[in-house]
């Protein structure tokens, strides 16, 4: 079974939104064992929305739209899928006393158009409301269209509750599990020249290359019956992939640099604490991204001004004196004053600048980050390039990765 | 004219990634007045790579294609686009030396695999390469396509340097403006029901909403021959709209309330520091996600400990043991802290439970904000919903917004 997104709304023409509804449904989906094989993001105009769905219903077995169910008149999902599957809209008796009751346990006045959320496609099924829209369901000649809210928390409750149970009944229980192996410090035709008879030998798991934001990731899928059999599938490569690679390729799943610090410091029972200057706070959004961070977490210094460095974080004025904010000495001191202040065992930090403009003399993309752990303190410079945004996620990751190589005694 | 994106990259369809190239490239288009009609996420899959782009070409005077241009074999949009158009892949000689010399350059040995990136269809003429992959543009039978990788940076520095100043010339210089209105604390249908006959009686601008991380804006969008013509068209319907929201609706342009905390600190020669637990460095992030922050951001106090607020921030034993970390009496002392320890004139903070689990007895989405600004300090509990990053999105939001109106007097 193969499946595609359709996501609904102008703001994603606009760029004013990414279609992260598109990621996270394929992302669950995968999870039970369903391939996707196209997104389409189309605007609030009925004519090449119902185009889009009209072909995706030629084409897929399940297909999952996002956006465009609310109350008003720009809203026009449902009418979209009536007429690509050539039904008429009918009021849902139900959901019109549902809709009602909501407002009136809100105390709240309804006004009229919200009931146009009562309409839809003949033979369709609702979906309860977890916001305010409705969601339905309704099979096609080939496949199925789930119809859900554009909003994401909306979205994906509906789609645990609903859409995956719905999709794994029919799709028995396949699993594609997929893992990924992070290189630091070679590029992505070198890491391929290490592997490429690996890549060529492989059909399942299959082998592919993520560049990006200073890393590259190698990812092996595999598709078996069951999540156990594909793990099995995937062990062998992912070994053999790593002794080719050596060094660079960073150990454990990336899921993340993060998650792998996180297991080093709770075997240890340690905690990490950071001081950051360019990043902003990214290194503590970083840490704090998954649920569960306070058990290894203490917090963040974020200092952007001279000041804050020497006052907040302990960074002696001699140092930025003498060497400047964006140094070598002065990330050690940021990393040693976050595990002193904040009574972490690992303290990691990142100055430098993001640009567009160079500071102090220092060009745009001069980071240094620096780390402490056992009473060793470790900074070096960073290799950066790209925007604003790349510099400053390269940091990051440079830091979170010294921070690792130093508990683990490879720094 | 109008056009289209393909992103192309299983990473896409397996939800490793969200294609936000397509969403920076549609700003762009925006701005230069072209319409985007659609877009489309593809795998690393010859036969499906080969219909989308066939069936884009049949719709759209403008095609942009992002990703599958790197060296290795999964990298195949090259053999899609030649597919598509029934043209032959030749080795362009120039670029096959500067891919050449770029290795020379860097003292790497050249993988023979790269010299693939030298091929194009026939007819195209290369872009050159501002990280190692090379870009292309091909005149079609309706359209110019354009080839771009898919690393964002190198994406966007091609699609300014390249694509946009190409756009301009073929499609005649008009332009889409669009503004944005941040309406807090009125849901997305009352919202409506204030503004529905303006709404319907607007053909050019045209108002759409955008529902979603606790706020509604409302968004008006004008086509004109010029950016001036364009916002001449907007502001008499922002106006009205204005009118009749009221105080719900956020003064300024929600490009960013960021931008508007902003301007109003920068007018009165002050500055902002936060302290900050639940969002974990999000508000830092939000306050220096542009350049120039320095000017009016001192730091962040991430306190993700009882400890780290009472010494990193200065929140009295005392409150803590009496209130809990997740109050209205700490989310006031951590402003205040944040404020007289990185020496700001407004502190703003927020503390909360972010989930999936309660904390100290308080439900999850339990939030608190707080901003000291002129030696007054308030808090007041946020009402929030969705996931954890819906939570904490809410948070910053809830918190910088309570900043701006403490400086406006309207808090």
């Amino acid at each position: 079974m193969n499946a595609e997104t359709i996501g609904v709304g102008t703001e994603l023409l606009l760029g004013q939104i990414a279609d992260t509804n598109a990621q996270h449904i394929s992302a669950a989906l995968a999870e039970i064992g369903m391939d996707v094989h196209r997104h389409t993001a189309v605007g609030d105009n009925l004519g090449r929305m119902t185009l889009a769905i009209s072909e995706a219903l030629t084409r897929c077995d399940a297909l999952i739209i996002t956006g465009g169910l609310g109350p008003t008149p720009d809203d026009i999902t449902r009418e979209g899928v009536a007429a690509a599957m050539g039904l008429e809209l009918r009021r849902d008796p139900e959901l019109e006393t549902l809709i009602r009751r909501i407002f009136k346990d809100r105390d709240r006045p309804m006004p009229d158009s919200n009931l146009r959320q009562a309409d839809l496609p003949g033979g369709a099924r609702a979906i309860a409301p977890v916001g305010t829209a409705p969601g339905f369901m309704v099979d096609g000649p080939r496949g199925v269209i789930f119809a859900l809210p554009g909003v994401p928390w909306e979205m994906k409750a509906m789609l645990e509750k609903v859409v995956l149970p719905e999709l794994t009944v029919r799709s028995g229980a396949a699993a594609i599990v997929s893992r990924q192996i992070l290189v630091l410090g070679l590029g992505e035709s070198l890491t391929h020249e290490k592997i490429a008879d690996l890549v060529d030998a492989q059909t399942n798991p299959t082998i592919a290359y993520l560049a990006g934001k200073g890393q590259v990731r190698v990812r092996v899928t595999a598709k078996a019956g069951s999540r156990t059999s594909a793990e099995a599938l995937i062990d062998p490569v992912e070994e053999a992939i790593r002794a080719r690679l050596g060094p660079a390729a960073v150990p454990g799943d990336h899921t993340g640099l993060t998650m792998t610090l996180a297991a080093l410091l709770l075997a240890r029972n340690a905690s990490v604490a950071a001081a950051e200057s360019l990043t902003g706070g990214l290194i503590g959004v970083e840490l704090t991204r998954a649920p569960g961070a306070s058990d290894f977490f203490r917090g963040s210094l974020v200092c952007y001004s001279d000041e804050a460095k020497r006052e907040v974080a302990g960074v002696p004025q001699s140092i930025l004196d003498r060497f400047g904010a964006v140094s070598e000495q002065t990330a050690g001191a940021l990393a040693e004053g976050a595990a002193y202040r904040l009574g972490a065992g690992l303290g990691v930090a990142a100055t430098g600048v993001a640009g567009p403009a160079g500071q102090e003399g220092q060009p745009v993309g001069t980071v240094f980050v620096g780390a402490c752990w056992g009473g060793r303190t470790m900074a070096h410079r960073v290799f950066t390039y790209g925007d604003r945004d790349n510099i400053r996620a390269l940091a990051v990751t440079a830091a979170l990765d010294l921070g690792r190589r130093m508990i683990e005694g490879t720094a």
